[in-house]
């Protein structure tokens, strides 16, 4: 094995050939002739496969090559030489090198070859060999070997998704949530008056309703996580129908054990490889993961941005930080710019969502042939949403202040706090107090004294509403 | 023709066949095997054919029989007959008969042998046959005569939507459209905050921002009539492929033509029935119709809630009608329920358009099986979305007033009159003065006189919030 | 306490009251005023709020009224009497006095108010008293007591939908995928051959086939019993805004402690009620669950009927039993009804599940008012699915059988035998054998022994499809 | 005016300030610190506004120029800069210099301050000025003149979306569906056995069949013009929130008039800016035309791969060309893949569909804030559809080719010929012969003649698969 450095110094074209023939490719790039037909025949917009799923099959690769060197089956320098490719792979050093559009074959395939191919040639030029000879290391019988397009194109969408969700997402999850706790305590005590229809409903704290939002984040992250499970199982081993033809015995499990040991991931191999690869449940099932993040994330974004409206003809109970003008027209304006880009993201998230769900119930037979569109989706999903978070939580939460005045005045003036009458005079005698004040335009106290159902000392007594918000 | 009342005096079950065998029928229902065989495979939830859709059939019997009678295919006494209790069907008057579900064979055909049966039984009755004896109306041979479940069903739906559409919805909408009118006319003059991104920006008055709502509906209601021409071409005539088999020439056209006779609309038979039978294009774009009600309906039930959120601790700016006690805990409590409700119907209605759409591109070639859950979501969400709009319009619209006080306190108070100024010192200068004011708490005029940029004559003489809401 | 048979044994109507003054009601219906009102504004469609929601709201008032009457805040013959009505709401027996619709206030006040009322007015019935006098039992101060419509429907919500899920719609889906087990055994070595895009590929056994539908079952079963988890947490004790004002320490507690008790789930009170009453998100996570089972079950119904396409002019492969004449015009039709009814169902499974999703956007501050919408959307969604997985069952997959000649002749046809030879040739001789095959339109076999790249005894040897499907 | 070409010769950053104050930009960009801002707060996944954004914003720039420079509002020499630089921002000339991302300000308020600033700082290069300045031409009081982002933003949409639907979508489309008919016509008279249910039905000719592929794409392209209609309607004069605020009367009027020329669409000012801001009605309605489109050409694609599945175990009717390997396992596998990258980018489409109807509800006041992502979805929609098109012409439908003895023998083994019998002799008794044949596998023309119900002559006169066909 050379010591090259990765790349080729050349310029031009070279010509690469595969079963339908041979066909020109770039001189400087490794891929080989079906890497070069998908770009021709599969020019749809701009959309590239994540490189994200080359990094995975990397790991998919490398795998099969130690599986396979170990049993034999590949002579061992030729299993080492995969691997040392394979990494470079994984590490991202070969990204030039995996052009593929999204809009591709349904299973894959040509992202798998784009794979082979490129381990193939990069192996080719570490021995000093011919590019495009296939010799010594061949992209089907060498690279993918005792593998099929069905079986490691499901196997590196799982490893790309898990990475993608506990390694960039879950975090971005967790340093919001956390940045929201902290601010719940920092507000544990400020009474602030409830709303409920958007209507004014008997008070709370801003701690507790903070709490809430840091709630509802981490339950969804539990759910995400929960989600995510079925993604460590791992089709590999089931090779073109789920058989495992061509594969020896105990292939999948060998290689999820590698890709588990390289990843720190629990992975496994399928139980079922007939639904792993007819199926994209786990996919699916994952999916469902980050719209349950999507959702409490857009109804907070929405508080939010209600509560800091104004600020003077609106809630104005919160100041956002000012990041940038609000207006090309209006002067001075400030807009809660990140509550919006939020919202957006989520329902960006939420529709892209339905494209996986909706791609699921494409399945035929013996494969789930719309893949890409999955696996597209779930990343870009999870990517926007955790950057969004991001940026959330940086330039919005962590500079959030309260309007303390505006806040106590709405509990003041309240009515509501009428219902904590209600217990003692009654469901019916409340009502016509608040009623009587919101008719008269008096405070709930006046109406209260001036109904004659309760006097001075025990409305002062009961309807106190640092009283009212409970323990919690 | 006997005079026979509707209805069957018999009790327990009558022997009915069909090319399956016999089966046992309620003897008091017109119906006949294939329905019954129906009801046992088919009772999934409790989703029933509407109704609508067999007062279409009738519209499709009627025509069939006429053209049939016409021509002398069918003798002149059969075609009255069914003639006859086709105008039953219509009418609305066989409704019991009609039990089907919804989840049924994805071509309707279980429906279509509903009205043949039913009406060759009835007509059987009328002229004192045997019920089930298919003698002297057989139910495919003489009521479903040139046709097809596969060109009669489309057309059914077709007819069952023109007519919710024009029926129904339309004139629920147009009401709706007037009320807000009649708002925005009533209320033209007075001047009000305006809020973008939910921040104070410049003033309008409140009759230009219902106007909206209106023209928002105005165009919607545009928009459905124009997505819904494409149900007036009618598939009869098509038969079981397209082809028109066992139909005679011009028998689509013929039909049509009685049928829009009958009707009142500009049904015409449709131009290619490869494409109407095959695809079920003219539904979803209908659909889309739909759809874009639904979307402005949301925005305005929306707005109108908040506007009217309060009334000390929101935006108080209208006042909703009381229409029922708003909470079982707090009492005294209003809240804006119709709002809710429509804002639920859109969310629906949302969702049902996608389960037409889904519908649609699930066809497989010389038809698209997929039909009952197209017509049940459509005529579903009409329906629903012109009860929504009549209820909105009786019960919060017309109710609503508006809250003078809390209105022109918003527009003193707003900084973005600065806008105003913006021409004359710049928007530099202005954006300073808004900041300015916040910063400090003042009102603009004072922070803009501080600020020397602008005499006190010309601040009165430009920032006027009357003159700043332009002709419209 | 009399022994008064359910019932009023009047005609016309009776005067009821609450604090937007009195209103009739009809005199041999219990409901209240409320009730009534809603029942005016609310008309839209026909869609009524379920019934499974009531017998919920039957635990949550027998639990309310044990706990209060436990610790004397409601006199023990109120709490048995109050204890006695729900027991009759819990067994459906009133079911004809909840005929609110689906579509009204978002919180799902007025069906709460109509089950108080209805409590109400039928406790005094049992005592002797004066309908509509809310005494001794009075709808908010008694049956209400320590509640609001805030925690007390999610909380009906959810017992609701546990049910559902747990008593109709898994047993359902364990017995389908029970019958697709038995026939997975039962084909256990019948060798088919695999098709992935469509296209033919290698063979593998019906049975490994049938045995990934099963597992997809399975897994999906799984997921929703893990989705649904989130719903045994339930918002009682939370009261209006999430604080518990009204409600006694603990009351939550205790009230999720006999909820459990009397429904056999294991119930607790929701840990952040602020998160339980201001989101959505156990119902939308459920809600996932539900459309996991959808997403398999639709690719099953698909795979069968292209299966069983033909007779003679599709793939042929199954025989599906012939349940109804499938054409009113092709005399001898037999059509996938029970697959198509299937894949309507699933679809409208999806799209009422992007309902629910949507809903729990939709959220502000401590309330979700989007909550009917989403009850109604799960509760449909679960029914059709539950009842079309029994369906299918039943009159599909019981009944399906081979048609072992077909099966056997693909195998024997299949050039993607070819398959097993690449370890032993390598993948570019295999395909040009392939190849070859198909352009001279030879059988495999001919055309790899006319390559001479493989001798006739390992060909023989090596390409036996028995031997290439796994051990699976 | 100098003649400088466009590009910044420096290193390093420059400093540009706002109303927030001064911030480093890159020094060879034309952006100031508003664009500057933005991409620090909103650096979210890797989406850009789409170019074709700011090519409309030239044109909105270049409108308002010439519409103040004629009245004297922008002197002329100011008015002819800003519209030489817009010219280069239409040409794309300026495209490095607009990095923003798509999740930003709701209105994409960061968008057209980009277009602001870099038109400045070009301008101010071209006259020899201080980039950063503002001087002479300043971004907010010259370039956005009688603008704000609120109608701008909205008016670059329509522009962007008409340009892209009817440049690049429209065409591709009708190249589609030329290559269709022109298959359509090439096969005119070719017999094939059509399919209803999947099940084997009566025959048509493929030109038929592909008649009704064309015609629907006829008609989504016709329902996409009627669709996109709204699109001519543009913001521009509405200003902040539609009132026109320091807008002279008949801006909008003028520019619209100035845009409609110079891009050659009939552009016109809304008739409401209320409903044009407020709204996305027409942004929503166009897509709902995209989606129109996506509809039939997903079940066209679905067809023509179910139509081509085999070769030896599937339908075969179709030759598909075989541009590239199907399998990196099955060596000779030739995969439907243009058909599988038109589904899923169909299924692409109606997710971004979803995408911009869900944005469109969530508008407030006099805004819809949800802008950018609708744009986004919409442009991205309607380009990888147009690709796709080209592509699945290209390499598909070009290419394919009929398997002539396949499709006559479907056509003489059908049952479903029977049919043609109905009339004659009656469905009932042409039902028991297609039973009787399908029993004993035998020839629909053996079974008949055994039964007795017809003559062979008859049957031989009367079951003429080409006269059954019609004549369409």
């Amino acid at each position: 094995m050379l010591d090259i450095p990765i790349g080729l110094d050349a310029t031009g074209t070279r010509r690469e050939t595969d079963s339908m023939g041979a066909i020109e490719v770039p001189a400087d790039r490794y891929w080989g002739a079906q890497t070069q037909r998908s770009l021709i025949h599969f020019s749809i917009g701009d959309d590239r496969m994540p490189k994200a799923v080359y990094h995975a099959y990397g790991h998919v690769k490398k795998a099969a090559a130690r599986v396979n060197g170990r049993a034999g089956r590949l002579p061992g320098w030729k299993a080492e030489l995969i691997e040392r490719v394979a990494d470079e792979v994984i590490d991202g050093e070969l990204d030039g090198h995996f052009p593929l559009f999204v809009w591709q074959t349904g299973s894959g395939t040509q992202s798998n070859m784009n794979a082979n191919e490129v381990i193939s040639n990069r192996a080719i030029q570490l021995v000093g060999g011919k590019l495009g000879s296939k010799s010594p290391i061949h992209p089907n019988d060498d690279v993918n070997m005792g593998q099929s397009s069905n079986d490691t194109f499901p196997t590196a969408m799982h490893i790309a998704a898990v990475k993608e969700v506990h390694e960039h997402l879950l975090p971005c999850v967790r340093a919001l949530q956390q940045a929201i706790e902290t601010k719940a305590q920092q507000w544990h005590d400020v009474v602030k008056i409830g709303r409920t229809h958007l209507e004014d409903a008997v008070p709370l704290t801003v701690g507790q309703e903070w709490s809430g939002y840091a709630h509802q984040l981490q339950q969804a992250a539990d759910r995400l996580i929960g989600s995510a499970e079925g993604l460590y199982e791992l089709a590999m081993g089931g090779t073109a129908v789920g058989t495992g033809l061509n594969a020896p015995p105990g292939f999948g499990e060998q290689a999820a054990a590698e890709i588990a040991s390289a990843t720190g991931y629990p992975f496994t191999s399928a139980e079922n490889k007939f639904a792993a690869q007819g199926g994209l449940d786990a996919m699916s099932g994952a999916s469902a993961g980050l719209r349950a993040l999507a959702l409490p994330l857009m109804k907070i974004a929405n508080d939010i941005r209600w509560l800091a409206s104004g600020p003077r003809c609106g809630l104005d109970e919160l100041a956002l930080p000012a990041n940038e003008p609000g207006s090309s027209i209006m002067p001075g304006k400030v807009n809660p710019t990140q509550c919006e880009a939020m919202v957006m993201v989520c329902i960006q998230v939420l529709s892209e969502d339905g494209a996986v769900t909706f791609a699921d119930t494409q399945g035929n037979f013996e494969l789930n042939a719309m893949r890409p569109i999955v696996i597209d989706n779930f990343l870009h999903a999870a990517t926007i949403l955790a950057d969004a978070c991001t940026k959330f939580r940086q330039f919005c939460i962590e500079g959030v202040q309260l309007n303390r005045d505006r806040i106590d005045s709405y509990v003041d003036r309240s009515l509501m706090l009428v219902t904590a009458l209600s217990p003692v005079i009654g469901y019916d005698k409340a009502s016509a107090i608040a009623h009587k004040a919101d008719d008269e335009d008096t405070t709930l106290r006046e109406a209260a004294l001036a109904s004659g159902y309760i006097s001075a000392d025990d409305f002062d007594r009961i309807v106190r509403p640092a009283t009212m918000v409970g323990r919690t």
